[in-house]
């Protein structure tokens, strides 16, 4: 039994920490105690701190193992320097925005093995083109994704599993994909197309800026894209508020008061956007490979599906973003993935073992990636 | 020549001094100098004053004939007032929420014709339905109605020829329609249905509170609509809008400040819906008048299409609707219509040597509806 410390008791991070305890002491840490109440567990030490401070940080992860790190994105950064200082191996799943390499020699260094972006997507998508890259020559990778509830209410027919400001990040951040061996940038909620899916429907998926260290990585696979999945019509309505300006961080004046259009939305889609308590969702996620191995044209195509959990009330975004970091925690402490340094998901898909062993331990959760090859 | 006291130099008072002028004396008062400017004709002249100073209105018109009262709507009906007081003649195109009758007496009193809603929709569709309904047994009434621009321009394909809240207040005022002889409310921007028009293509119709006077005076009209007229697309958007509280006149509290989301709305529409200097728009109508005429079925149609004038730089909206506003001006000047009291456009063309003058007189300027009968 090893210890292992949750940074963060979010949605993914209460759903990463009950998942460790099964096998594992855990110390799981937050700013909000309301987030730590729900995680009563024997297995479990909560923590209420501000993991804003690097203090806070070394002392609660000083008798750790490994720490996993589940804090929003914009702290994200900070936070797994500060664990990688401490010199302990760390799996992050909080998404932020910088480069992360830029830890590199640091963790090096301080012999430390550090995973991040190891969640869903990135993260699962990551893995399974690398491990095909191993013995093909891919010639395209795609990669669809989206979070959705079941009940579609008009007009938007979407929730968020997280703030609507971060959701709307998705909608305005410029998308960097790869075409014929060159990055381009798309506008988010470009190139919308129609695409079916098995017991769910058509969906529609448009540009969105998920190859992160991809576009860097995989240098070598000439057509990338990462395009974002909602109901029909939703990137339009989307499109519609960008365009008028609601999504602007610029202030206007209203009266006499300066105010971000940003805010005033964020204020208003919050309540609408929110999940009831046990409400169904879902996640789908459809990868597809292309190329050759041995001068033959070949595609495989991997299908997610997954549901909110009414047993355990864990959200198919919790289960399929959290399960991946709690499998990878598992491969470090298993002794399976060892090299040090900062790597991506990809990375840990170049090993066989490390794959199967992901692979099987979502499969025991539930999360099951269809395979299918032509 | 008669002198006319022209009230308001917007984008309609404007067309209504200038199509005046070729006949008459006309006095064109406004806040806004720079909406006088403009108005550099021998026979008009310009006073730069506050008309929301029922004292202003009283100088102003204390020599003319008659009034036209071109107003913004929340002035209207004070307005109206000030006229009637002065014992002038009036024609009304303010399209004020108040209830106009609450004037009668008064206006009775003072042995005043005021006419209200005389433009194109309130206006010509009143005048039109009353027309017919003396000579038949009139079942069902329609009146679908917008103006457009030429250009289409997604996400809205859409720009105001007045002030964009005004337009938002058609989205969000429920929409009082009558069905089987009951008044019934249907939310505004409800029961969308396309419908083609020649030279224009698929539009899509929804309901909007138009019938006004109508639901009053047209009691033995046992099913009467009115509907508003945009590219097939647009009143989801709206929708969307409006479900997510963007057209909502409550204040919420962003960051601390107290805002209400129809105030930023509005600002950020009101640049992007400003039509361009000389843009090419249209205004299109079809009026349906079904029912019975000596026990035998009879359907009427009218249809109007209307575009902007390049020559004279008038929009079509300001040509639709200034344009019956100065007919009916010219028919009561001509003593064609001389009841005193308060009178919805439909008591006008109850008269059809009334009718016939305001068709020829529209006919005139180009505006010129196609009547078929099945």
């Amino acid at each position: 039994m090893k210890t292992i410390a949750v940074l963060g008791a979010g949605m993914v991070g209460k759903a990463i920490a009950l998942d460790l305890a099964r096998q594992h002491q855990v110390i799981s840490a937050d700013i909000n105690s309301d987030n730590l109440k729900v995680l009563d567990h024997p297995n479990i030490k909560t923590v209420q701190a501000d993991l804003s401070k690097s203090k806070s940080i070394q002392q609660i992860i000083s008798k750790a193992d490994l720490v996993v790190g589940a804090v929003p994105g914009f702290m994200g950064f900070t936070t797994l320097q500060s664990v990688i200082e401490a010199k302990k191996d760390v799996v992050d799943i909080s998404f932020f925005p910088e480069d992360p390499f830029e830890l590199n020699v640091l963790a090096k260094k301080n012999d430390v093995v550090a995973i991040m972006d190891c969640g869903v997507a990135p993260g699962m998508d990551n893995i399974l083109l690398a491990y095909h890259a191993r013995t093909m020559q891919v010639e395209s990778f795609t990669c669809v994704v989206g979070g959705l509830p079941f009940l579609r209410v008009k007009p938007f027919e979407y929730k968020a599993p997280f703030s609507p400001a971060d959701v709307i990040e998705e909608y305005t951040r410029p998308a960097r994909i790869v075409v014929n061996g060159k990055m381009i940038i798309k506008p988010a909620l470009s190139e919308v197309e129609e695409m079916s899916f098995d017991e769910i429907g058509t969906l529609e998926a448009f540009n969105s800026d998920g190859l992160r260290s991809l576009v860097k990585t995989m240098k070598h696979v000439p057509n990338m894209k990462e395009k974002t999945l909602r109901y029909p019509g939703h990137a339009r309505l989307m499109d519609a508020l960008r365009n008028m300006g609601f999504f602007s961080k610029e202030e206007i004046t209203v009266h006499g008061k300066k105010i971000a259009p940003l805010d005033v939305t964020s204020a208003l889609f919050f309540p609408k956007w929110k999940y009831q308590a046990g409400e169904d969702e879902f996640t789908v996620m459809r990868i597809t490979i292309d190329g050759k191995q041995n001068g033959k044209s070949k595609m495989i195509q991997y299908d997610l599906l997954d549901r909110y959990n009414h047993e355990t009330k864990t959200s198919s975004m919790a289960r399929t973003t959290g399960y991946t970091c709690t499998a990878t925690a598992n491969l470090i402490l298993n002794g399976l993935y060892k090299k040090k340094g900062i790597h991506p998901p990809e990375h840990v898909g170049e090993n066989e073992k490390c794959v199967q062993f992901i692979l099987g331990y979502l499969r025991d959760r539930g999360v099951i990636y269809h395979k299918t090859e032509k």
